[in-house]
């Protein structure tokens, strides 16, 4: 099933920039989280992302956004990407996707395009494609369409999307008004939208027209409006460069979840469409423990959680449930489920001690 | 100051048996705690223990009794040591220095015997050498006498030994009666013991004239005192092997402890001089976390305990107090002080996973 009737008018745009310190030492700049095979695939995230896409769309029409550091690894790993955007310095998503937007909307005008981060995880590309196809239709009808995810626990490391009515758009029976965006809650908030049932969690999976967006970017972010323009207007031109130099560092650093989906929900004009399919973004040890299966070399008595390390290594835990052990070679990591989130003050941390080579 | 006016009738016994399992993957069977430095000095706990030995009594006075396995590398540590007892087969401490005394007897008559092990850490030698003069006055007196260790904690570690009343020995003024050993206690029974302050804990330090301990093992366990003095007998000649082969596999495996320090204390024929310095038997992990700095390379961010790696690991532990952790790189224990006791159940489990090359 193609998410679209005509697929030509459906373009993917994959900004890969997240370093992914939560997952160190397993994660390093050089080489992020969206470039590691976690799961044991034997595919990396991003090309799981790329195979979700690409049968859906073509090559052609997927767009991935990165730093000039993961360039080479990308087009390494992604040999049939045609469209590799290299944007000088991170300056969150919504530049990102502005840009590829606006490159988008001077080619194909009329487009619909998606955003999807390069390192989540979703098993059931069947079901992806299908809520997929009903986000293009809300899109088509001129609303920001995003795809929600159905909580699994009341989680506090993710925004949450409160849904309001039925919107009854004809091919997105199930898409409803999206009455707001909130950021990550505190804990006793977190176990209220998820004991309440009408908050999904927010991947940043958002589908509109390029020209909607484009416009709502116009409307509320003029300045960031402007630079991206300037930029996509010479990008085909022998000024690229020159101009990415004079506006790509003046851009606002702004999320596209701020810039565009909290005030464009406050006017009525996002909608969301339910994700049906499992989904994890492996964001911290924790999520990676639930998709990743403990080392098949250790010995763990008394003991449960993750052990990553390398070939042949005997590893015992003995005594400590929830254990996160990851060894590899050059350092090692040994923390609990429960400190997940913290695992990004250590890159840090071992940049400040001399050690820039680990980060 | 020298532990006997004439330092000729003192004689050494250091049993080098123990296989430390405890302290695995650091310890291993081929080489074991005593011959590892792991109190970071540049010497191994052998080593310590002859150091602390050698300058009281010369290379001469010093016995060692190992197993095949260890005699070349318990050799190439000592380079001074003259008498190497190889023992066939492990049989406990009791047949290693029972033959050991049965061999300074033979050659030393009247000679007093002290055995101490190869593996205890013991930083103030001045004092050693103190409490050691005394143990050998009151030996001179026909008891066998026991250095005990002040508990520093209720231990369940340790077995105890019950203190009565003094003896006013010439020469060894803190000599006291010794009512009874007791085998390791359970925690309440520890708890009591400790706060009693009659109870010393038992580090198997034994100092008796060779003729009397001979005296008890023979009416005590005559058929191992006959199977030791039938070796001593052959020792120098060119019937030791032929000898050991036939006697040694017969003997009763048993420790010093249960053969004679436990029946003889009930008949009044033990005494006890307290040790006054700082011990420890580096049993466990917890045991060698109380005197190993972490390793300097380690971040511990919510965490204290002890890491051990491999020279420019970068270690980190998040969130876990009382960590263990000991890195060989060829193996990796991740662990907790309080669980520092079944430590000695992974090389069992490793060689059931056909990875005896760890043990």
């Amino acid at each position: 099933m193609y998410p679209v009737s005509d697929p030509e008018s459906f373009h993917a745009i994959i900004p890969a920039g997240g370093a992914g310190t939560r997952l160190w030492p397993l994660s390093r700049a050089a080489k992020p989280k969206f470039l590691l095979d976690l799961t044991g695939s034997g595919r990396s995230l991003i090309q799981q992302t790329w195979d979700r896409l690409e049968p859906l769309i073509g090559a052609g029409n997927i767009r991935v956004v990165a730093g000039p550091a993961h360039a080479a690894a990308i087009s390494a790993q992604l040999p049939e990407l045609v469209h590799l955007i290299v944007e000088p310095s991170p300056r969150d998503s919504m530049p990102a996707i502005g840009l590829a937007s606006a490159l988008i909307e001077r080619e194909f005008p009329g487009a619909i395009v998606g955003s999807f981060a390069a390192d989540h995880v979703i098993a059931d590309t069947a079901q992806f494609a299908a809520d997929l196809t009903q986000a293009v239709h809300v899109a088509r009808s001129g609303k920001v369409c995003t795809i929600g995810i159905r909580p699994t626990e009341a989680s506090t490391a993710f925004g949450y999307i409160e849904a309001g009515d039925p919107l009854f758009i004809d091919g997105a029976p199930a898409a409803v008004e999206v009455t707001r965006f909130v950021e990550k809650p505190d804990k006793e908030t977190a176990a209220r939208y998820f004991a309440n049932g009408t908050f999904a969690w927010n991947a940043g999976m958002f589908v509109a027209s390029a020209e909607v967006l484009l416009g709502h970017l116009a409307e509320l972010r003029p300045a960031l409006y402007d630079g991206l323009t300037a930029i996509a207007h010479a990008w085909d031109t022998g000024d690229r460069q020159r101009c990415l130099d004079e506006h790509w560092p003046l851009l606002e650093r702004v999320a596209i979840d701020h810039a565009i989906a909290e005030p464009v929900a406050d006017s009525g004009g996002v909608a969301m469409v339910p994700g049906l399919f499992d989904w994890s973004d492996l964001g911290d040890f924790a999520a990676l423990s639930a998709l990743s299966p403990t080392s098949d070399g250790a010995i763990l008595l008394d003991a449960d959680g993750l052990v990553i390390a390398p070939e042949g290594k005997a590893v015992s835990v003995l005594g400590i449930s929830g254990v996160v052990v990851i060894d590899t070679g050059d350092a090692l990591l040994v923390t609990t489920k429960e400190h997940a989130q913290r695992v990004k003050e250590l890159p840090a941390a071992w940049k400040d001690r001399g050690r820039g080579d680990l980060v």
